[in-house]
Order: structure tokens, then C-alpha cells, then sequence
């Protein structure tokens, strides 16, 4: 959700101390409209912004809508001053998270051609204040967000196995963590994905492995009867090369471009009748 | 500058209410290094957010140094449990500013072919929440930082233009504008720039023209004498495309595309000795 | 973590405008010292008090101590101006935190008469404000945290099965939700909870069931095969009940009375020497 | 008065980045209700966060009203996403603020026995970022809010007793105190309370006293024609000796367990038809 | 106290997104250095500033000091680019508050030719976000704080009476009150002085009167044995009329302009050595 | 603009924990009136304190309306209880801000004897936490805004320059400056304003002279060719110098006095029929 004090500060980062070109008096409409074809994301991030101005939004689109150039994603009216304060932070931000649902939505697309059910998921690679936007934008272009924060998933990694030993790690942790959280498990070799399997890791994940290292790690984690267990692939992971992941046959696909490196979506707002 | 405000938001947002894997007793020690060639920004910000955690930060170089594989961002030695907690915020804020500004200098040796000393400008298409961090980071590599919110440049704009006449609306703003503030004049006609130029435009953004109308334009303003006038070329302007414009003659060539569709630098954070 | 805009809020909430009493000169220690025994916790959320007003903190016991009346919890040494306004907040927040861990370590002892590991976990049943400190203080009691947030874990609530069905409703989630998120689903009849397990809830909440209602519950689950779905029990627990509820070899007992009505545990700051 | 501020960071403290069980389209009824007998408090808090979530309330009782099982404390009609969202924040704060004011009524009425106007007041040891709150649910309790933070009463303590003596360190406040401020002076001996009614006391607080004790000091300032200075009773008292302090002629009696140890009045929260 | 909020605030407000006047390497010192007599105030505020940007404060002097031009109210040494950043927030901060103090004293030295214990108080108009700042400045000039918010005291007022009557609404406010507030009553007729003495107010608020009705009211209330009763005149008295007010025998002036209408103090900052 | 945060501080600095005395029901209506000539400012700041308390506010004047006793700036209608809660915070913005219009307004036509066209500025020595509500004043009252924080304008100083010389320092701040931003260069002698205009000053400040100085610092800039740069005077000036400084040909005459040190106009707020 939005909050009264993200958009208090957007606004005020945006108009500074004294504008003089917004002091336009009466009414006008406004219409949020794409340039580019897409994924719509971010539209309750800008209607938001328009209620907190006491502009009334109409017709807003549903996140996750494909849009094409000329759709419109909203409308708005209210009094001129405070539709053009809006406009352009309104713009900025489902800009952005378009942005990122196009870019997951083609990238899952890609994945679809060689698996039918794999996630493709973002990481905490996020804009920081923004990422509940980015999450939820992953979402919008059929990607699953992967954890939310550093207390949502449980994630050992290399350095706690460096210290504490495969098993190990993953022992200090489920002693240490709600039974509503789960455990993440970083392996590099393909033989540890198994042991972290038998260790009680909900999720192994193959890091920087290539797509054969992949399809090995699933194999042994299937012969060794951890059907249960997710395996997710994740380091230097692109659209070129999604696919071939995708092959393996592991679970989850997760790679930080989708929202650090996603361009903005095209969008123009465009007032008066 | 980076307030304590702004890096309370950002770690309470990547930490969570409850986080176990960073509860790592003693210190360490830990390096933001440069994985692919670039321009570095935000190293202000990444330091903010260890000065906050109490971590002594070593070594930062400066924005705008260009960086090599491997090269260090700066270094850090504290209690290992705020170094982890940091560490993500401090990635996620240098590397975006950082690619920033990689794109930046990118774009200006593109116009740089075709002019000495063309400036490329950003624009208000910025991250809600970063635009300081963003423009300061398109300066960091070389760019210009454009106004920096509403209060800062008037813009006379189409609409205001349809409303009151190109003259009027110049000569409006003018009266209502502080001596500090500069008037930016947008005109989508070749012949509307002279007109602009004399009724007292500091800037004329030509809008949306193609190179062969931007280059007459900026003939027709410097014929009619206008050569304190500075002409900026804006609207769809790509770096396939930015020379073409660089070679028009224009002062400027602002691009939003520096802030909203730039990819994140790939840097690393490595903990340990 | 406890936040800069955390503490800035809490004094200025019990200072006031123009406090007269604590304009001390000189310097003074003080100790935060336990009056009835019980379990530390919030230890770092007072430190964080007088961190802030640069008093300097020493010898903090870690969180889960199990103290006695006269035991030290951590002491202070700095302007005497400063001691004096952290005192009121760093002995209220260790007061409400240590009360919860205590009444938590006192309602896990009471479940391990009958169950060597049965979680007693928190509910979001919390203090506006203060979720993090409080679910940090279930765990220094010995307790679990639950869910931290509606984001952390799925709860499939009865308003759900009620419009989609029980199967319904949890493949509605299971396509909406992260691999990283956990299902809870919330049963009212015995008959139910197979139900649930065959459906893919990874939790099974059977809510204001008797003992013998949850006994047979957690055994239909073992008798169709759901060893590796969790039973939880929630609902009315006492801590003169709860041991009934552990005999009934559920695994998770969840009580929203370890955070909302915990006294507080008495503690008193002593300054001088 | 419950500000913006607030609700927006309890919002997010309980929503997260991501709730996925709450998007549900719609108009939906809520009812807030209560389950055991007990005194309504903290009812403008909660409908403060519907107020922020745009959900009309209906029909709010008034803060000190007497309630019985079923009875219900407001209503609301809205959007079921944003009625579903505000819920638990809501019923938390009511729970918790009408414990409050219920344990205050149970102990106001002990101490009625005893006494016709005595007072029953809180202290400073109220949960931080919510005393406000506790001290009007301690007000709808029959209860006296006693000093609201540091600047709005002075107390004289034992320290600056000891450092400036009984006469000295009353003579030093009432010098650097506003006429508009009351001066509460704490006495640890029975011959100490004519002593500070003769120096300027407004209040006079009869720290960690028996009853006899309290009765004896009492009777001194009395017999010393200190009529018009209040006594005050503190330290260690509970609902089991209210009565006995009570009986003494005491003016009032301060309870630092009415806010931080009194257990949530147990709410519910009902939404559809 | 100051907060770490009001300085975020305070300096990004003078700063703005990017700032190039302060990129200045190296170390400096600074003094903060009155410009004409006065008194200081403010010093705390200045020096939190300083302190946030991690910059040596030394021999800060005491607010309430009489100063010459040329004296000195505290230096600094530290990194230029903070010095230089803190610089015109600090002296804003301790010139306004200064200046508050310094029109205090004068007023308090006219009213003593009449009076040697007059109180001269503020009143709650005050600059919005500077309540405590001006408070503590009026005290540094000698002057009363006054309440300093609505619940530090209360103030039956014209529309009260109009509605409750005179011994109504004291009675009204009494039963709502808690002991540790005054009550103040503002009257608008000489008989009205002694009715709300003998109905119970602390303080009698003789709103808009001459100097001569003052005097009455207060021999009044004297012939009607309300010795304890405190008189306030106010409304409209300026530093040519106080002497009059002072000669009355009222207890208490107070006056707005103390703290909505005083000039700053003319103080400079002067950097390097 | 002013934000909900603002009002959220403001509204909260001034009610405090429990004020009973706006415990009122029903509906009143209000009127913010003058009490003294004037010049209207800060009624959208008054305005949007009603609105947060959801009372209604009708006819509001305009910002830099000549105002008369008896006048009436605004009027609202709502709940009595927030009518009076806003009331103290409304007046106190829109008499602070009325009295820099007013101060302002008064500058202006004393410069107007002089001079048809010199501008008559604020500065940045503005009351931390209003610099945009002051400085918008500042324009009400007919005045120029000047830079609105640092990185509005740059300002080349006396630092600066001893630093780098005056060529030195405009030369280095050019290649740092944005397009979008003006360059002020003061300077200590006549003889410099010809050379900082030749240099490329945007603005030359005439720091600390004479009027004779001034006008001589003028005559040469003219007879230089420099008829577009435009000189500033300040320091020092009052109103009543201020006709001698606009006798000289000055472009700008910036005055700290405007909003540092101008009295608040008398507004009254009257409630009931």
C-alpha cells in the first residue's frame, strides 16, 4: 500500500518551495495514456497520488493489464492546480513499475518456451523506498516476488556455511525461525544440493550455476527424493539465456534486472478536453 | 545530501520486523566492488547508510571515477551484524546511481563525435524518492542536472501557451518569476523560436522536432540575433539518435532516459577478510 | 531494528516542550535493574534510547536472560542531562519487552509438561507501534514469532472458504502467492483438516476446537498421510489450558495474549553512584 | 487526536509489502464488537484508521461507555479490500485502550469502597509512542491522567532532594517553573510532608508508603493547616491495597499498572452481512 | 529538545536536491558571533545541528547570556562541507530565538520599574514547529513559559461561559481535569474576577481590560480573601504599556508579541581562521 | 504546498496527550477576521489545516489581498471540537505569514518613491520549517522570492573568491552549474561588479555599500556593456534606507528583515453565530 507519507514526500521533492506555473485556476481532465505497448503496473501508486489531491480518478485498469499505445490506464478530474502538482509523480511511478511488469512479462514469456510452470521471480536487488511498487510489479507481469524482506524467507548463505558447515547452517537456523518462515539454502556445487535436501531446506538455491550444473543439481535432488523440495537457479541469469534455465527443469528462476535494470514504460498524461 | 529519515525508510524496508540470519556476533570487514566497467555515483549514499549503522567507512572514491572489474567502491569495518544489514540498502543505492551515471557518460561521448561542448541534461522523469541521488549521479557522469523541481526553471508549456498566446504567457510568467529563476520556453514549431527568443526566453526547448528542423531552428534564433538564448533539443531523443541532434548546433539535449530506463551497475558487497 | 524516527517520537512524546527537572549538570551513571524475577528482553531497544542521546551503554545482558530481582540488565554512563530523559522510555520499552518474554518462557514451561516440542507462537494481535519489539520478545521467551506481517504468511480465513470453498480458496492463494510464502489454513471442523493437507495448505489453524476436538483433528491428519503439514491451535488458550492443548500432539499453539496482555515486568533505572 | 502519522506507520507495520489475502473486490459491513464485559476506550483511534482507509463509521459509542458481551463499539461500510486492511490495526488499538480503561473502572471502583473521591491516577510508565491513548483510556476509565509528559507537571525527586535539599530543591523549581506548572514534590518520610507543604508544594507524593504511613502523613499536613496541597499515594500499589490507601485520606493514589500491565479487552471483529 | 527529525527537515529544506556552492574540500572552523546586544537563545538548536553533521561544537554559552557585539555563542570545527551546510539553519535557529529573548528581557525591564515580581508570559501563538524553541527562549529572557499546549492548563474562555455560565464551567472543567492541571478562567468584567475565584480557579485571566479595571479586579479578588488566586492580564499590551499593566499588582502579563513578533537578533557566521 | 505531514506536527505541537477544553459537540462556524490593515498571506496554509480536520472552508481570500479591520479572510463550518482544535495553528500561520506580505508590501511602496521597477527580495534567513510558506509571503506582499534554497541559485562568496579569485571562482562554478541554474557573484568593491560581469555573472551583489557606492558600482556595469547582468544591493538595508538604495539604479534590493524579523499581522478567530 501507498502511504499518505510517501506521497507527502514525492510531492514535496517534486513542486520545491514555490511554483509558480501550476497556479492555474478552474477544472480540467487528465488521462494517463501509453506510448508503447506492455504491462500495466503501479496504477494504485498513481491513483494515490491523485486522491491524496483530492482528484477524482475514474476507470483506473487493473494491474497486470497488457496495454497497447493509446490505451488509457486512467482518467482523472478535479481542479487544474492540483491535477498539474500530480502529473508528473503520477507518471514517474507507474512509469517504473510498467516498466518492470513488461520486463517480467517477456522474460516469463521466454521462460514459457521450455517450461510451463517455472517462476520467475525478483530478489531484493529494488529500488530502495520502492519496493513494495516493485514487488507488486513483478506480480502484475506474472512473476512471483520473490521475499519481501530479510524476515520473510530464511536465506543461508555462503558465508553462514563457511562458519557453521552445510548441515550446520541450516540446523542454527530452523532452531532460530518461525515455523510461517522458510529456508532458502545457497548451494555452489552441484553434490551439496542434495545434502541441503536431506539437511530440511525448503528451497536450494544453485547459485551461479551453468544451465547443465542446473539440470544436474534437479536431477540428484529428485533421485535423492526431494521432490518437495523447490530448486530455484539465480546468478547472471538474462532473457538470452532464461530459457536454457528454464530447461533444467528447476522450480524458480530469480534475477534482479527485473526490477534494478527494467526501462521505464512510455507513458504520457495528457490534459484539457 | 542523504537524511537520517531517508535511511530509516530504506532499512527498515529490506529488514523486516524479525531478522535472524544477520544476528552474527564480532566484526568485519567488507568491500563494494565494481563487476563491470563504469562511472561511479551514490557513494555518498552507500557511506550514509554505514555511518548510520555505526560502521567505519574507508577509502570512498569519488562520483564520477570511472571504475574497472574489480575495482573497490570503498571498504567498511564494523560489527558484522550492521555491515550485513546495511549491505543490500548500500548496493542497491550505489549501483542505481551508478548506472546512472555509466549511462550518462555513455550519451555524452556519443554527442561528444558531434559536438564539443553540447550539454545532455536529464529531466523530472525520476525515481520518486531519488531525485536528488539520480540527478546528482547524472552529473557524475558529465551530464547536466536540468531544474530540480518545479519551483526551480518555469517551463512554459503548451498548455499555457494555448491559453494565453506565446508572448502572453511569456510575459506572464515573467512577471510572477523571481529574478533567481530562469524562464524555459517550449516551442513545436521552427518559427515560434525566434518569437520566443524575443520576447525574453532564457531557453527555447524545441520539442519533438527532428534533427533537420532542430538545426533550423537554431539558425533561425541565432539570425534574429538571439545568441544569448540557449536552444534545447527534447522528446524521444535515444543515444542512436543523440549525435544526429549533438550536431544541430543545440546547447542542450535533455533525455529522460538517463534517470528512469538506465540499468543498475552490477556491483558486489564481500564480507570477510 | 529500532529506528532513528522511532526514538526521535518516544522522547518527544515524554519530554514535552520544556522540561525543567532534568536540566542537571555533570555526568552520572545509571542502571537499569530488574525488581521481580523473569526473562530480559527489548535490551537493544533501550540501548538504542541512550545511543541516541550519546550516553554510553555498557554491559547489556543479551535478550532471553533469564534474570533475578537486583540483576543489572545494562548500565549507562554520560551527561546526567541526557540519562535523565532517556531513563522514563529505555525502562518502559524493557519493561513491556521483558514482561512478554517472561510471560512466554512461563506459558512454554507450562506446555512442556506435556510436549517436548510444541511451538507457542504470537498472532498479530499486537501493540500498534511496537509489532517488531514484541515479536522479538515472544522469541527471547522461548516462543515463536508467527507471522510478522499479512505479508510474511498466507492465512486462509473462514470469509475466504466461505465464498470459494475450502479447496477453493487455497488454490486461489496458491496461485497468488510467492513459493516463498507459507499457506496457513484456518479449519472449523475436524473433517476439514485432511481436507486441507490433501489441498496443499502447508499449515493447518484449527481454530476454537476443544482439546479432544484438536486431538482428533491432528490424528486424521497423521491417518491420510500429512506428516509434513503443521496442526496449529489457536483460539481461547489460557495458559491454564495450554498444556491440554500440547497433550494433543499439535505442533504450534498460538495465543494472541503473549503480546496483548503481558504485564509489564518491573524494572527500575537507579542513578548515582 | 490520532494523527495521519500514525496511522500510516501502523498500517505498514501490519500490511507489508505485499498482502495477497485482502484484495478482495467489493463492498463489505464490518462490526466491531465486544466479547467480555468491560469499559469502551480508544474508539477515535479506530475510527481514525477507517476514517484514513476512506470506510464510513457508523454509530461509535463514547469512550467510558459500559459494555457487555455483544455489544457493539462501531461500525463500518466500505470497500472490503480497505475494510479488511484497517481491521486488525483497529481492534488492536480498541482492545488495547479499552483494557485500560476497564482494569482503571475495576480499580476506581475497589478504591470507592473505601473512599468517595479519591483519585485513581495513571503515571509516566505508559507503552512509548502510545500515551496519548493509554492516558484517555485511563480518563474513560474514571481514572485521572496524571502529568502527561515531563514538561507538564514539575516532580521532585529524591536525587534532587539529595543534591539541593527538601526546601532547596522546591525553592530552585519554583523559580525556573511557569505559574501555569504544579509542583508535585516526593517525600519519603512522614515528618517530610509538612515539611514540603510548608515550602510551595502543590502536590505532596508519599513515595513507597504503608497505609499507616500514608494515613499518619496525611494527618500532619492537615494538622498543619496545608489544606489545599493534595497527597498523593505511589509505589507498589494493586488492586488488592487500593482500598487500604484509599481509607487513609489520601487525594490520590497513582498506578503505574493501569497502563503498562493491564491485559486487552478481548474485541472481535465481524465483516459481511 | 531538538530532534533529529526537525533537522532533517530543516537542512533539506535550505539544501534542496543538489547543492554545488558547499563541495568544498578540506577542514574549517567557524564562529557563530553577534552582530548587537542581546540575549541568547537557541544555542541547543544550533549546536544539534553541528552535531547531526558530525561537526565539534565548543563553548556553546548558556542560553539566557547577555552578549555584545562581538562575543561569541559557540564555534565549530570539522568538515567544511558541513560547516558550511549547517551554517544558515543555525543561524536562523539562534537569531530567532534569540531575538525572542532579547524582547523578552526588555520587557521584563520596563515592567520591573513598576513591579519587582511580575511574571511576563507567552502565549500559544507561537511559530507552527517552533513551539518549544520559542518557549525556552522567552524563559532564557526571563520571561514565563505560559502553557505550552492545550493540555498543559486549561483556559475556560468566553465561549464556555457563554455556554455553561461562569461557576458552570469551572465546575464543568474541574470534574474533567486532572489534579495535576490549573485551571485558568478568563473574565471579561471587574465582578467577574472574585465569582471565579470562589468557583475555584487557580489563575483569573483579565482579558482586554485598562489598567485601572485591572487594578480593580485585582483589588477585588484580594477583598474577597483570594490571595492563592493568581491574576493575568492580557490582551493587546505592548512594551509602552506593560509598566502601567506591572503597576496594577497583577500577577502575571502575558503577551504574544513576546514570541509571533519579535525582530531576530542580528548574528553572523564567519569561517576560517 | 503544504503537506500532511506539517499539519500532522503542527495540530500534535499544539493539542498535546488530553485536552478537555475542545471536548465540545455539535457544529460551529468560524471567521478568521483582521484586526489591523494589511496584506493577506499563508490562506492556503490556514485552509489546508481545516481540511485535515474535515472542516469545511469557504471563501477564501487570495494571497496578496489588501486587507482592512473588520475583513474577513476565510470562513469554515464543521464540527465544533475540530473547529477549535485548527483555530490557534490557522491563525498563527496566516498572521505570521500576513505579517511578511504586510512588512513586505510597506518595503515595496517605500522603494516605489525611488524607483518604478527595482525588485525588493527575501532572503534564505527564513524560520526553519517554513521556507516556502515565507517566501510565498514574500510574493503576496509584492516582493521577489530570491533563491529558494542552495541549489536554486548559485551564490559565488567572499570564500570562494579569496580562494580562487573572482575569475577563478565564476569560471569554477560555470563548469558545476547547471543550464537551468543563474550565477550571483558578490562582491566588496565598485571596481569588481564590472569584472564579475565580464566574467559571466548572471547577478552581481553589491555587498555592504553605500548608496553612493551602489549607484557608482551601477555606472560602471553600464558603461562595461553589461546591461544585462543584473545588480543586487543588501546588507543592512532597512526601510528606511531602502529608497536610497532603489535611488540607484539597482535591479534588486534583498532584505533578511522581510521574513526574519517582520511582526505577525492581528487576526482574530471567532467562533459561534
Amino acid at each position: 500500500m501507498i502511504t499518505t507519507e510517501q506521497i507527502d514526500r514525492w510531492l514535496r521533492e517534486d513542486i520545491g518551495h514555490h511554483d509558480v506555473t501550476n497556479q492555474v485556476p478552474g477544472e480540467t481532465i487528465g488521462r494517463l495514456v501509453a506510448k508503447e505497448p506492455g504491462v500495466a503496473a503501479g496504477i494504485d501508486a498513481a491513483r494515490a497520488v491523485f486522491d491524496y489531491l483530492n482528484v477524482d480518478v475514474r476507470e483506473p485498469i487493473g494491474d497486470g493489464t497488457a496495454i497497447e499505445p493509446g490505451d488509457e490506464l486512467l482518467s482523472v478530474e478535479g481542479a487544474a492546480r492540483e491535477v498539474l502538482r500530480g502529473e508528473r509523480v503520477a507518471v514517474n511511478l507507474a512509469g517504473h513499475a510498467s516498466g518492470i511488469a513488461t520486463r517480467t512479462r517477456r522474460v516469463v514469456e521466454e521462460a514459457r518456451t521450455e517450461s510451463a510452470d517455472v517462476r520467475i521471480a525478483a530478489t531484493r536487488k529494488t529500488t530502495p523506498g520502492l519496493r513494495g511498487l516493485e514487488k507488486r510489479a513483478v506480480v502484475a507481469g506474472g512473476g512471483d516476488s520473490h521475499r519481501l524482506d530479510l524476515s520473510h524467507m530464511v536465506m543461508v548463505k555462503d558465508n553462514h556455511i563457511a562458519e557453521m558447515g552445510l548441515e550446520g547452517a541450516i540446523s542454527h537456523f530452523q532452531e532460530r525461525t518461525s515455523f510461517a518462515t522458510k529456508i532458502d539454502v545457497e548451494v555452489e556445487t552441484v553434490g551439496d544440493a542434495p545434502r541441503a535436501g536431506a539437511a530440511g531446506a525448503d528451497i536450494i538455491l544453485l547459485d551461479n550455476m551453468t544451465p547443465a550444473e542446473t539440470r544436474e543439481a534437479v536431477d540428484r535432488l529428485h533421485e535423492a527424493g526431494h521432490d518437495d523440495v523447490l530448486a530455484e537457479a539465480s546468478g547472471g541469469i538474462t532473457i538470452e539465456t532464461v530459457a536454457d534455465y528454464a530447461a533444467t527443469g528447476v522450480d524458480i528462476i530469480s534475477m534482479g534486472s527485473l526490477t534494478h535494470s527494467a526501462p521505464s514504460l512510455d507513458l504520457s498524461f495528457r490534459t484539457g478536453v
